[in-house]
């Protein structure tokens, strides 16, 4: 039987996680699908941001670094992170970018387990994590690389020349979502660490980097986590090794003492090493703001509703459309919180739904990402959206010249 | 003659910047003079930040990227700063932090300049420096080692075996400024590259990378660029370099296509190959807002201003207070846009300044400086500052229990 949009408003009511909607400004006019690539604007960011630069700055200038506590939100903000992540307190950090980050724990972890030849991820990996390895492996004094082979080969692929397994957990253009903790395990029987990126995947589901024994992570705070455009990122560094894993980016506030200004470094104690230059405060605090909108969240119904999303929205293609492709794995339990379609056309066809206020995103060849945000999204507006793709489709909306013009970011 | 509060009002009548001081939201009832640690708020930098915020992250979301710009920003921001820094345009970037932008430098020109084995620096380089650059080292095949001299070796230690000299071109303790010509030019002899960091220099006077035949910057722009706490920092490298360097931080926007998500790394052409990941918007933006302070600044001006300001406080002190060493040199033409003091007391005696509103800072072991930020000061806040000073010393002030105990950020 087909669904209606009846149907999906009854979802919508029966939602646990349908009150949170009130937690964002969404964007009037759309249907926003692209949660995936910048999270939405939490309510409350703005105030704290023109607090920070009022009051704070503004007023209290230099001694806000003790009044308003700044020094130490790289480490409290990594703490409301943990609890999203599966993460020990006082295992995580708020700071730099997520490659400056991943630079950080592949040169690290290269450095605990030494001897060895081969950082091995995926094709599937985000480009960013492959290119900062590399630049890791092209600095080392022995001889590493990075090796990448298709996904569903990364488990037969770890040897015993394997220094580090580095994988993203969601894969940015299908969805596609690796076992956490049967490859962590399987990288630890070979004698490999492990450094997960959750960039798709923190703040989207529960995650457990304590119980599956990940030695590494990172990860992204614009998407998910909706921190805003270009948010601190973060890193998880295992407490076994916390005090004895380096980050060659060695800065004054990752020191033991560093208002001693000594002129050798010493790492702090602790995951507080790993902070490297001076924290970008509007940012940190915008972010700290944006994760209120986590208080109280069940990440286990979080996860359920993102898969009941998914999974509306498989069925009411299939419903609806024809033409397209499913790049994203049909199975729930198996995708993030993202389906992909496969289209030929799909650059133009992303536009038009974008014109129409559908916004997703497109990748190249030919994907179409929708991301389904589960605390800001309904059923009802994925019946919508799919409504929008069906008519984009049945005129041929997607042919007007205007749509097949590449921008410079896409 | 000793001089009077009315001679320094009148230097301020006469002072052409004198108007650039409504441009800053200053804070009530303090002099401040640590505005070299942390510049004051901009007017219009809330209003730019709210902008980016309500508007363009909340509403116009992913599309801002090419809408507002955002994917420029990095390059604008950076174009602004080599105004101020005597750069050629299109060879300044604002990312990262100060530390991590050395680290990609010293990587960088240890690659252009291989088969030495020292890294030049001194001891009064500010301590992030040093650490960055021996994580460099570290990293390296070959055997690179930092080696530090006092400042005054500097020039008879630089040899063949050096590749790089890194200075900060004004101590951040004691002000004191290095020839910027003359060591660049004695590193070219020497067949050394020369890193220059421009973290106590940049908005306090003008400077000339371009004519000093500079190879690589980096600067701070939360000090006399008033960006805000944590402001994105910025990097240099000359034209002519360009398309050698390498930054082994080398992130997706760093790649000549990244919205082709290549597997393989693959430098921009010019100075984008230094950026990183994701840029920080809501700082940058801050930033971007806080330079349209310098519009129309004569930066000659500035600094004969800044030279004025450090000389009148020199003048006060010998003239009101005793027991103070000057930690700085007494020739304006030798030192930065500050004055430092020694004093055994110093913790103590700039706490009672502070509590008094007149605030600058303390650096380790006995040192207080005074930062004079030609833009926002004037003569009469420096007679001010002096008159305070006095009160302190002559009461006793600072030897009351509650400005001996230490903060944890001093």
């Amino acid at each position: 039987m087909a669904l209606s949009r009846a149907d999906c408003e009854a979802m919508d009511r029966d939602d646990p996680l349908a009150p949170k909607r009130a937690a964002f400004l969404l964007p009037e006019g759309q249907i926003y699908l692209d949660g995936n690539s910048l999270g939405v604007l939490p309510r409350g960011v703005e105030e704290r941001v023109v607090d920070l630069i009022r009051n704070q700055w503004g007023k209290d200038l230099i001694v806000s670094w003790n009044k308003h506590g700044w020094i130490d939100l790289p480490q409290k903000v990594g703490n409301r992170i943990a609890r999203l992540v599966g993460a020990e307190p006082g295992s995580v950090i708020s700071a730099d970018s997520t490659s400056i980050n991943l630079f950080k724990l592949v040169a690290a972890a290269l450095a605990l387990n030494p001897g060895r030849g081969t950082i091995l991820s995926d094709t599937g990996n985000f480009p960013t994590d492959l290119y900062m390895a590399s630049g890791v492996a092209g600095m080392m004094a022995k001889g590493v690389r990075v090796t990448t082979v298709a996904p569903e080969d990364v488990a037969s692929a770890i040897d015993a020349d394997t220094a580090l397994v580095m994988l993203t957990h969601v894969d940015y253009r299908t969805g596609r979502m690796h076992d956490m903790r049967a490859i962590t395990a399987l990288a630890h029987q070979h004698g490999a660490l492990m450094l997960w990126d959750l960039a798709h995947s923190a703040g989207a589901m529960p995650l457990d980097l304590a119980g599956c024994d990940t030695d590494f992570a990172v990860g992204c705070s614009y998407k998910y986590l909706n921190g805003g455009p270009g948010a601190p990122a973060f890193l998880y560094v295992a407490p076994r090794h916390q005090d004895s894993a380096i980050s060659p980016l060695s800065g004054w506030l990752g020191h033991a003492a560093p208002f001693a200004f000594d002129l050798d470094y010493r790492p702090a104690e602790g995951i507080g090493r790993f902070i490297c230059g001076t924290p970008n405060l509007l940012s940190l605090v915008a972010l700290d703001a944006a994760l209120d909108a986590f208080d109280g969240v069940d990440l286990d119904a979080l996860r359920r509703k993102s898969e009941q999303l998914g999974d509306l929205f498989i069925r009411l293609v299939d419903q609806e459309c024809s033409g397209f492709g499913l790049a994203s794995a049909r199975q729930a339990a198996a995708r993030g919180s993202q389906v992909s379609l496969r289209h030929p056309e799909g650059y133009a066809i992303m536009q038009a739904l974008i014109a129409r206020g559908v916004v997703g995103d497109f990748r190249s060849p030919d994907v179409l990402r929708f991301g389904f945000t589960p605390l800001y999204l309904g059923f009802a507006d994925v019946f919508d959206a799919v409504a929008h793709l069906k008519a984009v489709m049945a005129a041929g909306e997607w042919q007007r010249a205007e749509f097949r013009t590449r921008a410079k970011v896409t």
